[in-house]
């Protein structure tokens, strides 16, 4: 009877403690808030409140580690039980009476000492897989949710190149160099532990994952140009999927000898193999989820109930991570481009109170995860009792980073210049290489492990890599900028753009809006317009009502065109009516290759000045385009040709 | 290095499959919000959403018992360490690597089977903690935040004496008649275990919480008496909290000897002390983070900023739980408080924007929170492995209920009808009585400690009583309301009230109205007014300049009257400006007693019709109130006197 309470209150003190714990990070984000409010009241633009949110961190964090001390809690007991294996639940006899016991993890022979050494440091520290399941979700789903997706499609090529492409080159010059950094320490006997080269690759994953959400953030209150914009946030987004599942690969390199650190090309190529399999299958996840909630919403009416829609989209959305976390993939890519799909689709579904109720949800969770990250990211700094400073390595750490992030922006940008009509400038290039922030998933997949010597090393390091580029990067954005000498795009006057993925872009473009959105939302071209005529029922029973009747279809804030096609018979080169900003039919009658220019400028003006709604009946996309076109002065001008 | 593959292959596994049963219930929440539509699409009245997913776990529980069997875990291992005590951390030392294990809690010997059993069933089992630190929160907090305050406080009386007096006087007799049941039980041999005084006390307590959700979202649609509405929900959100201190008051009674069931005097009164002690504590640390958020968001200009405004607001009432929890207090009654403070002062203090974020977004959670509760009721009948069932119990159980039920309402409303004006008629007394719905707290209470054969058949006997209350009783509701011929308020025909708690509430009026509000919100009239001329300067400087300046104050969807002072000198019986509802000004010289009946009645009538927006100036409430004026028939026909 006795153990029995003195159990329950041993549960219940942890249950309070735990309380405090989480109370202690409230009142921190509560405290950023404050600040925050009181920065943007007395604009100071030097410290983002992610910035703000560490500061705090490490305040809270040196008064934890050195103004408050609980002493050992000496009934923390060593069982030395002689077990075959560690099973996940653990049933305790004690005098008689059963207790259960579950499986938390391994503990290296260094933490032993720490399980009973300052309760209170360890109490703060969360398990690393709280933020994969919790906090960057939303994170990662409000990054998709919210992509700009006219500019993100605009330069889509150069933001697959930089993300894929980049991420690679980044993370395989940083492990070399890295490689080679801790081959000198361990020459110059510096190095108390093994650093294998997996582990050099794996902090080069790692860290090629960028956050830039100060320098974004300053971006957007200074309306800077926005293609610039679009590439460091498109590169971003995708960057960190691209980092996790790299991570994953690296750390699941399994070699069939003894060793497990040597270099075989089956091992690796399974590895290779895993990085594919679990992108793809992440991928599909997220936009299957994406599709089925775009149909649900389509067929149902669920518009007239905004509070079930929103409780609909909130689910379907969480149970993408769900869904790929159980089938062994990765969930914060899953719903990463369930967020980028659902923006596209189901968007456009929803009520319009549904889609101001999500957008303001998923904006609250994401502020809320990545405040808690960033002020935790603060608090590590003094409450992880694993840290390893080896000022070699920092230091090799951080010109690596440096070179890493320049061999991953000028060679690519080169060689997308030449694909580019409208290249990226010098100062863009600068302004990128500057503007490669780390923030929480560096952080994320940094504290994932740190058993190993090497995993704590990497994991200090990591955290002041993100600390100084931060801080430093961060703050110093507003300067960049004016020295840089980068536009603010205040007024209406833009580019003409052809824009450089022209022809990746149209050709998604043709399928997207004639098959893809038909089908999932209520805009045109009706099915049974673009559909060959075999599949006449089935386009019937797909089409939505809407999509023959309403010409002013789906205005996304964002979206790329407004098209809908009044008249059924389209032909190549037809351009019937067409409406400009103000409301006025003008007319336009088929005219062979004028009008080909014609509607692709309108594509072009469209995707370019966003605050125009253009609408156009009964034109199609047509390729190729003419280029010989001059430079626009007032698209209002052009269109009444 | 085997083991430790193994091990972290098994903690993913562990992931995967929560990942996987998380994924079951958002199947389950999805499921029933379709079906939900479909019911609302065909007004389908007879299955409110709370019973439909009831249902739809009954089911999957019978899939997940009887269609899938998950074979044994061998691997679970039993340890047979004769260890002194139970600590909270366990280190194992399996073949010279640790694995730290943490305790999750006692096992029964009937549960050490289970343990090894259907793992699948194991698996879908929360912890009860679950309920009430993350479930019940939400669900408790907006019960709270969407209080309709007017009729709450015009019924305050009646609704204090039905949640306090009557959940214990519901408590009482019903664990009188179950010790009643059970000694019968025993003396015919169907009980097999130990079944105390305090057990039957504990059922009477938690089976007394009601949570008539369903019924009130009948009434609603129906827009049925606001009276009923009003005393229905009032006394539901209230007794769940006295439910919950009553029951942990009762699990702590502790006699000094060695047998923990006699009855000792400074034992009860100690559980009574306790009682006091948390309620009240609760109801403090409520109060002061709502007064807290109130003053923080009066001081700042927060207002600008709706996702800061949005975001501290939540983060404010989410530390009330987690403070009151690591104080030792009970995190849902603070919780509660906190909400109607929240409403009553805060709200008005926001951004019209933030005001409908922080409603949609608690809407939201507690929409979601109540469905997966209830679907895990439906899920439990199957799930939950120690069922006892037992028909003498059960009966005997109904029976008490039904009674208990009757022994809380018809005596009460006896002898509040001594004092109000406004009598609850015998067919409100009746609905009431149907109306006795059990729900969420009552399942959460009793699902919180099944470890002996009495909680255990305590367990059962409640979910069954659940069942049949949600869906037999809620589904009746529209025939028992047209039976008893209770009016639906269509119109704008509604009684004079000169309601029944005049006195208790026009004190509390006068404090809050003078006092409180000013202090707290916007809302005049300035505290350089009412405050006596010492606190001048300290009145001076917390009143908000627009409590001088603005006429048109606080417009609350709810409040309780728009009273604004713009003179300053205001004496007993004074009139001076008063605007009906279509802006033409009125005036009215002052006029002894009639004035004071006028003014009092203008409180009476904007009480009663709260679309009016009637705004009067340099009006006190005026004591005591006249009650010999006919009934009225126009207001703006006494308006203009």
């Amino acid at each position: 009877l006795d153990l029995n309470m003195v159990t329950e209150r041993k549960v219940e003190d942890n249950h309070r403690q735990d309380s405090a714990d989480l109370l202690i990070f409230i009142m921190l984000l509560t405290l950023t808030i404050l600040t925050i409010w009181l920065f943007k009241h007395r604009r100071f633009r030097f410290l983002h409140e992610t910035g703000l949110a560490m500061i705090y961190g490490v305040l809270v964090g040196v008064v934890l580690r050195y103004g408050i001390h609980v002493p050992r809690d000496i009934s923390n007991v060593t069982l030395s039980c002689h077990v075959n294996a560690s099973p996940p639940t653990l049933l305790v006899n004690v005098s008689g009476k059963f207790y259960e016991y579950t499986l938390k993890g391994e503990i290296s022979a260094s933490e032993i000492s720490d399980v009973q050494d300052n309760e209170m440091l360890r109490k703060v520290t969360f398990d690393p897989e709280v933020f994969f399941n919790i906090l960057l979700p939303p994170i990662i789903f409000h990054a998709g949710y919210s992509l700009k997706r006219r500019h993100f499609f605009r330069n889509m090529g150069s933001i697959l190149a930089y993300a894929f492409l980049g991420t690679v080159i980044s993370c395989f010059i940083i492990g070399l160099l890295m490689y080679g950094c801790v081959t000198l320490m361990k020459q110059v006997g510096q190095l108390d532990g093994d650093f294998f080269f997996t582990d050099c690759l794996l902090f080069g994953a790692i860290v090629s994952a960028t956050d830039p959400v100060t320098v974004l953030a300053i971006f957007n209150e200074l309306q800077v140009d926005v293609d610039l914009y679009a590439l460091l946030f498109g590169e971003s987004v995708l960057n960190d999927a691209v980092a996790v599942v790299l991570s994953s690969s690296i750390v699941s390199y399994q070699p069939e000898g003894d060793n497990s650190h040597t270099f075989e090309v089956m091992a690796m190529l399974k590895s290779f193999g895993m990085f594919l399999g679990v992108f793809s299958g992440s991928f599909a996840l997220g936009v299957a989820t994406g599709v089925m909630t775009a149909l649900i919403s389509f067929f149902t009416k669920l518009r007239d109930f905004q509070l079930l829609e929103t409780a609909l989209f909130f689910l379907m959305s969480w149970s993408t991570f769900l869904m790929a976390e159980a089938c062994g993939f990765t969930g914060v890519v899953a719903v990463l481009f369930c967020g980028i799909t659902q923006a596209h689709y189901t968007f456009n579904n929803l009520s319009p109170e549904s889609q101001d109720r999500t957008k303001q949800l998923f904006e609250l969770l994401n502020f809320l995860a990545e405040n808690f990250i960033f002020s935790y990211m603060g608090l590590a700094l003094f409450t992880f009792q694993n840290h390893i400073f080896n000022p070699t390595f920092i230091v090799g750490a951080f010109l690596a980073v440096f070179l890493g992030r320049a061999a991953n922006i000028y060679p690519l940008s080169f060689l997308l210049n030449l694909g580019r009509r409208n290249k990226i400038s010098s100062n863009f290039q600068h302004m990128m290489m500057f503007a490669g922030l780390r923030g929480a998933m560096t952080f994320a997949l940094s504290i994932r492990d740190t058993a190993t010597y090497a995993r704590q090393m990497m994991f200090t390091t990591t955290l002041l890599i993100v600390f100084f580029t931060v801080w430093v990067c961060g703050g110093g954005t507003t300067q960049m900028l004016s020295c840089q000498h980068i536009r603010m795009t205040e007024g209406s006057e833009r580019r003409s753009t052809k824009h450089e993925s022209a022809w990746l872009f149209r050709i998604w473009y043709n399928f997207d809006h004639n098959y893809l959105k038909p089908i999932l939302t209520h805009s045109g071209p009706p099915l049974t317009v673009t559909m060959p005529a075999c599949c006449g029922p089935l386009a019937r029973c797909l089409t939505s009502p809407q999509a023959y009747e309403n010409e002013c279809q789906l205005k996304d804030d964002d979206s790329d065109l407004i098209l809908t096609d009044g008249d059924i018979s389209l032909t190549y080169g037809d351009i019937t009516v067409s409406t400009d900003a103000s409301g006025a039919h003008i007319s336009a009658g088929p005219a062979g290759t004028t009008s080909a220019v014609i509607s692709a400028d309108d594509l072009d003006r469209e995707l370019t000045y966003g605050d125009h709604e253009l609408v156009m009946r009964g034109t199609r996309l047509v390729l190729p385009m003419d280029d010989s076109e001059p430079p626009l002065a007032d698209p209002r001008h052009r269109m009444r040709m």
